[in-house]
C-alpha cells in the first residue's frame, strides 16, 4: 500500500515543478526508493496474475510462505501424538483453556526483546491494532491477569506465528504448534518444577522417539556465575545468548565471540569456560555451593540450592536417569526467572538428516535439531500485566511438537508402515447391480448402531474396486450383498486381508 | 498508519504556503477527514496507553473485539460437542486435512461477493500479501485443486475469522469455529448430498439440543422459479438475497422490499410469493414437475427431480422425518450450485434467550438463533483454482458450533450440573506433616501405571484443604497416607462422595 498511497499524495502535487516533485519523493520521510521498487514489483506480479487479455485470472496455487497444509496421513500422526501427550497432561491433572489467536498489539509489545520483529501484525481496517499471538506464554500470562487467576495447572495446544525465515525441512514453520503445560501459584519450592521435568519425562519415553537427555539450569546460576567472573551487569543478557550458541559451536568459537565480539577479556572468558563445561547431578551442585568463586554470589547459591532439591525430587519421581545439571545451558527468552531445561534426542539416528544438511551444510546443524522441548520458571510475567503488578509465579514445558511430527513422518515413512487415515470397519458392497437401496439399508443399520462403514457413491460398482478401496484404506472388513444372500436373509462378510468370509444374517431389513 | 503517514508527506511540503498545505491534505484521495480525525484518536489512545511521566505501562486487559478466551470449563464443554462431531465424520469414513490460518490474498478473493470487506488482511511487513481465511471451503477448494484431489471425503475443523460486528451473545464472533464436512468427487447424483443430510441428523440428535428440522431445496429451482415467475436474469442474485431474510421477516415485508428496492412488478411477486410458502417432501417436488410454470424451466425440473432422488435415499437412511423441501430456502453464499440445506432448532426453549433480546429486540431475533447447520452442493468452486478450470464437484455441510458451544453452556447453566474440567481419578493426600515423600513416591507408582492423579504442591497441606479440593473439581478419591498406615504398608482410600474407606495394600512403595 505504500507505494499506491505515495502515488497518490504525489499525483495532489501535480502542477508543482517536476523537479519538486520528484525530490519529495526521495526525502519522504520513513520510505526508501527500494521500498516503492518492491511495491512496484508486488502491483507487476498482481497484475500479471490477475491476468491479460484472455480475462482469465491466473492464480498462484500456494500456501503463504513457511506454511504447509497436512495431507490425512499428517493429521493420523498428528493426532496420535497429541493423543499421547494429551493423555499425560490430563494424567497430571490439566485443565485446558484456548485463547484468540490474535491479541491486542500492545499485549505483545516489550515481550520478546529483539524478536518482537518477527511478530505477525494484521492491516489496520479500523479498530484495534492487532497481532498474531508469537507463543502461548504471554496469552496465558495475559489470561491469568485478566481473570485473576492465581492457581491453575493448565495445558494449551495451539498454533502461534512467527515472521522467521523458516528451514521447512528441520520442521521450522512460520506456523507452527506448541504444546504448553505450566503450572501457576504460589506453591512450596521446586514440586512444580519437577513435576514438568517428570512430564517431559514421560511424553519422550511414550513417544519412543529414541535416547533422550533433559539438561538443566537455573537462570540465577548463570547471572551469579557471570557475577563471580567479572563479567559486567549490562553485559549478562548478551554474554547469555553466545553461552546459548554452546550446543551448535565449540568452545573456541563461543570465545572468540565473547572477546572479540562481545569485549570480554581472555581471563574473564576462560573462567565462564571453565563452569561451562560442567555436567552432573546433586553432587556438582553440593561441589558448586562449596566452589570459592561461585559461594560468592548469593542468586548463584538460591539457584544451587533449588538445583538440589530439584533433584531430590526427581529422584522419587524416578527421572533421574535422563536428567543432568548443566552449566552451559542458557534458553533465550527474557522472561525466565529460575530453573530453566530443555530435552534434547541423543540418538542421531531418530532425527530425520535434513535436505539441507545432507547437501554440505555443517555437521553440526543436523545435531542442533535434536531439542524437542524445553521451559523454565517466569515468576514475572504474570506480573507485567497486573495494574497493580502482583506477581503469580508459573513454571511450565512446551513440546517442541512440530519436531515431533517431523520424526513421526519421517518413521512412517522408514518402516514404509501402512498409516491409515480412516478409521472405517466395514465397506458396504455389492455383488451384483441394482442392489444400491439395500447397501444404503443396511449401511444405515451399521451407521445407527455405531460401526463405522463406508459404501462407495455409485449405483453399480464392480465388485473388484469395492474390494480394490478396502486394500488401499485399510479397511478390514467387506459386508457383500448378492442376490443369493439377499434371498436367504443373510449377508457375506468377508476379511479382506485372509478372503476368510461367513454368512452373517440380517436381522432387520 | 494513513495518518501518520499522511503527516509525513505532508510535513514534505512545508514552506509552502498554510492554505495550500490545508487544501492538499482535503484533496488527497482516498484520505478523508474523518479517517484522519480516527486515526489521530488511535494515536492519541495509544499515547495514554504508553504513559505519561510515571513511565509506567498502562495495559488493556482485553481480548480483541469480538472474540474471547475459552476458560476451563467451556473447553471441557467444546470437547464434549467435538468428540460427538468427530465420532460422527470418522462413522462416515471421513479423513480429516488442516490449512494454514492465513491465505494468499488473492486466494479469497472474488469467492465471497460483497462480504469480502469482511475479511482480515495481515500488514504488508514485506513479502506475500496474506488475509486471515474466512470460512473453510475456499481453503479445501484450494487444497484440492493444489494436489490435484478428485476425490476425498474430509472434515475439517478449525477456527474462521470475519470482521463482522458481533452479537456474541447469541453466540456470533469474529473468531469462530467452523466444522465442516465435504465429499468431493464425480459421483451418482444426490448419493454424497443424502448421506451430508444423514450426518446432521445424526449429530443433531446425538447432541441432544431439541428438536429440529432440516430444510432442503436447490440453488436450480430457485434460479428456474425466478425464471418462470418473470424475474429478469440480471436480478436473481439480489432477489434470492431478499427471499433469503423470509426466515427473519413475514412475506408483506419481503414482498415490500422486492417491489419497492428491486424494482419487481407486484404481479411478480405475488407469483414468486405463491411458490415460497410452499412445503412438503418426495410429493411437493412432484407436483411442482407437473405446476405449469415451473414445469417450463428445464433448471428448475433437473432441480426437481434431485429433490425427489434424494429423498428416495432419506427414505432409505430413515431421516425423512426431520427434513422439508422448502422453497424459501435460499442460502446467500455465491458458490453453490445445487442442493441447499440448513437446519434450525424448532424448540424455543433449547435456545437460550440472547441478553439483547431480552432488552426489547424483536421477537423474531430469538428465533434466528435457531440454524445449526448449513451446506450445499458446489460443483464449480475447485475449478476457480484450476489453472485448466478441471471442475471437482462437491456437497457439504458446516456444523454451527459456535451456536451449538451456547446452547449447551446454556443448557449447564440452567441444570446446575457440575462440570468437571479435570479428570483426575485419585488424589494423593496425606493426613500429617511431612509426608511429601512418600506422597511423592506413591504418585509416581500412580502415574507411571497410567492413573490419574494429582498431589498438593506443599511440602505440608491440611488434610482438610485436601479434601476440600477433592470436593471442588469432583475428584473421586483420595489415597490418604498417615505415619500408621505406613508402617503397615497400606494406604486409606476413601470415596469422596460417601466417605467410606478401605485399606489398599501398597505393593512396591
Amino acid at each position: 500500500m505504500l507505494a499506491v498511497f505515495c502515488v497518490r499524495a504525489c499525483s495532489g502535487l501535480a502542477g508543482f515543478r517536476t523537479a519538486t516533485r520528484v525530490r519529495s519523493v526521495h526525502s519522504l520521510p520513513g520510505i526508501t526508493v527500494a521500498q516503492i521498487d518492491e511495491e512496484v514489483a508486488k502491483l507487476l506480479q498482481l497484475k500479471a496474475q490477475i491476468g491479460g487479455d484472455d480475462g482469465k485470472h491466473q492464480f498462484v496455487l500456494k500456501t503463504a510462505k513457511g506454511t504447509r497444509d497436512y495431507n490425512p496421513k499428517q493429521m493420523a500422526i498428528r493426532e496420535r501424538v497429541f493423543n499421547t501427550i494429551i493423555s499425560c497432561f490430563k494424567r497430571h491433572g490439566a485443565e485446558t483453556i484456548d485463547t484468540p489467536v490474535f491479541e491486542l498489539k500492545e499485549t505483545l509489545t516489550g515481550k520478546y526483546g529483539e524478536d518482537s520483529k518477527l511478530i505477525y501484525d494484521l492491516k489496520d481496517q479500523g479498530g484495534e491494532l492487532l497481532s498474531l499471538r508469537y507463543d502461548l506464554t504471554v496469552p496465558f500470562a495475559r489470561y491469568l491477569a485478566m481473570n485473576k487467576i492465581t492457581n491453575i495447572k493448565r495445558y494449551h495446544i495451539a498454533k502461534v506465528y512467527r515472521r522467521d525465515n523458516p528451514a521447512m525441512t528441520r520442521g521450522r514453520y512460520r506456523e507452527f504448534y506448541q504444546c504448553d503445560f505450566d503450572i501457576a501459584g504460589q506453591y512450596d519450592g521446586m514440586i512444580p518444577d519437577a513435576e514438568c521435568l517428570k512430564i517431559v519425562h514421560e511424553i519422550l519415553s511414550e513417544l519412543d522417539l529414541g535416547d533422550f537427555r533433559i539438561k538443566v539450569n537455573d537462570r540465577r546460576i548463570l547471572d551469579g556465575m557471570f557475577a563471580v567472573c567479572g563479567v559486567p551487569d549490562d553485559k549478562f543478557r548478551s554474554i547469555c545468548s553466545t553461552v546459548d550458541k554452546l550446543d551448535k559451536m565449540p568452545w573456541e568459537d563461543v570465545k572468540k565471540e565473547m572477546v572479540n565480539e562481545k569485549g570480554l577479556s581472555e581471563e574473564v572468558a576462560d573462567r565462564i569456560g571453565e563452569y561451562v563445561s560442567l555436567q552432573g547431578g546433586m553432587d556438582l551442585a553440593e561441589r558448586l555451593l562449596q566452589d570459592h568463586r561461585m559461594s560468592q554470589s548469593k542468586q548463584a547459591c538460591a539457584g544451587l540450592s533449588d538445583i538440589k532439591l530439584l533433584f531430590s525430587y526427581l529422584q522419587l519421581f524416578q527421572v533421574t536417569d535422563k536428567v543432568v545439571f548443566d552449566l552451559s545451558l542458557a534458553r533465550g527468552l527474557d522472561y525466565y526467572t529460575g530453573i530453566i531445561y530443555e530435552a534434547v534426542l541423543t540418538q542421531a539416528g531418530a532425527v530425520p538428516a535434513p535436505a539441507e544438511a545432507q547437501k554440505g551444510a555443517p555437521a553440526e546443524e543436523s545435531v542442533s535439531v535434536g531439542s524437542v522441548a524445553g521451559g523454565g520458571r517466569y515468576d514475572g510475567l504474570v506480573g507485567m500485566f497486573d495494574p497493580k503488578g502482583r506477581k503469580v509465579p508459573c513454571v511450565g514445558v512446551s513440546i517442541g511438537i512440530e519436531r515431533i511430527f517431523s520424526i513421526m513422518e519421517h518413521k512412517a515413512e522408514v518402516s514404509a508402515e501402512k498409516v491409515r487415515t480412516t478409521e472405517v470397519q466395514v465397506m458396504v458392497a455389492s455383488a451384483q447391480k441394482n442392489l444400491l437401496e439395500e447397501k444404503l439399508r443396511l449401511i444405515t443399520e451399521l451407521w445407527d448402531a455405531g460401526i463405522k462403514a463406508e459404501v462407495m457413491y455409485k449405483k453399480n460398482p464392480k465388485l473388484l474396486s469395492q474390494l480394490q478401496h478396502c486394500e488401499e484404506s485399510g479397511i478390514p472388513l467387506v459386508a457383500i450383498l448378492g442376490e443369493q444372500e439377499l434371498k436367504d436373509g443373510v449377508v457375506k462378510l468377508r476379511v479382506v486381508a485372509t478372503r476368510e468370509e461367513v454368512s452373517a444374517h440380517i436381522l432387520s431389513a
